[in-house]
């Protein structure tokens, strides 16, 4: 085989190889920092004043089934504020991201599992339902007004 | 200059380029995804109920100069809900998440630039601020109880 042949081939394979890792390096930078479609929500839910102390004490350890339960429903990004709005009038502000496609599908999930149905017989006696909720609500959802990425 | 050290040079400069590409592809991946440092604050605000509409007006277009300062100021994922608490009573939650590392210096910034001061003077009298918040304070800052990722 001649030198000049050794040096060609050489060189393809070279940007052949390259080609082929900076292909790689894109496909990694694209798909591992895609924007998931998600759907936010918004809602509210009063909170007994004699409870408040219990509620944060169950929410600062959440059960790790119910965790793994929220994870599994395709929650994410999920918190929990606290206000008090008028003098002894304490209400929760819920905001979480779902990234699934089928929320009601999800929630009805949820709502079956065993631990969580449990996890909510201790939180439900601490809170108080907004008068103004929607037929089935527990949570009062709220209308976004505005976002902003 | 011996076939073999062509060989060899040619393979120490394909193994070069590869490794280096390949370096390139894990920092493009690893940077572009990291997990920036963010702090979450959930606020609430009164919202008059005459001013309902002229809110939710003013928010389907807020003007790209307090867009852009929002954006500067290293605020992202920012949304406000509206809800009726009680019948007549309505309140605006606001949820947004802070990237910089001084968010009082990234607040005077915003509050000192003067098309946000015009945003602000149409949206300030539609809101009512709650009576329970601290001094200084429009919006009134809410406590955490909860966050899962």
């Amino acid at each position: 085989m001649l030198k000049g042949h050794i040096g060609m081939n050489n060189t393809i394979k070279t940007t052949t190889i390259v080609l082929a890792v900076t292909l790689l390096a894109f496909y990694l930078t694209l798909s591992g920092c895609e924007q998931q479609k998600i759907q936010r929500y918004g809602s509210v839910i009063g909170l007994r004043p004699e409870k408040i102390e219990e509620y944060k004490r169950l929410h600062a350890n959440v059960w790790p089934g119910v965790l793994d339960m929220i994870k599994q429903c395709k929650i994410r990004n999920y918190s929990i504020y606290l206000g008090e709005l008028e003098k002894d009038k304490y209400y929760l502000f819920s905001y979480f991201e779902y990234t699934g496609d089928d929320f009601d599908a999800d929630m009805a999930k949820m709502a079956a599992d065993p631990t969580t149905q449990k996890w909510w017989s201790f939180c439900e006696p601490c809170q108080s339902p907004i008068p103004t909720r929607k037929e089935g609500e527990w949570w009062a959802n709220m209308e976004e007004v505005f976002h902003c990425e």
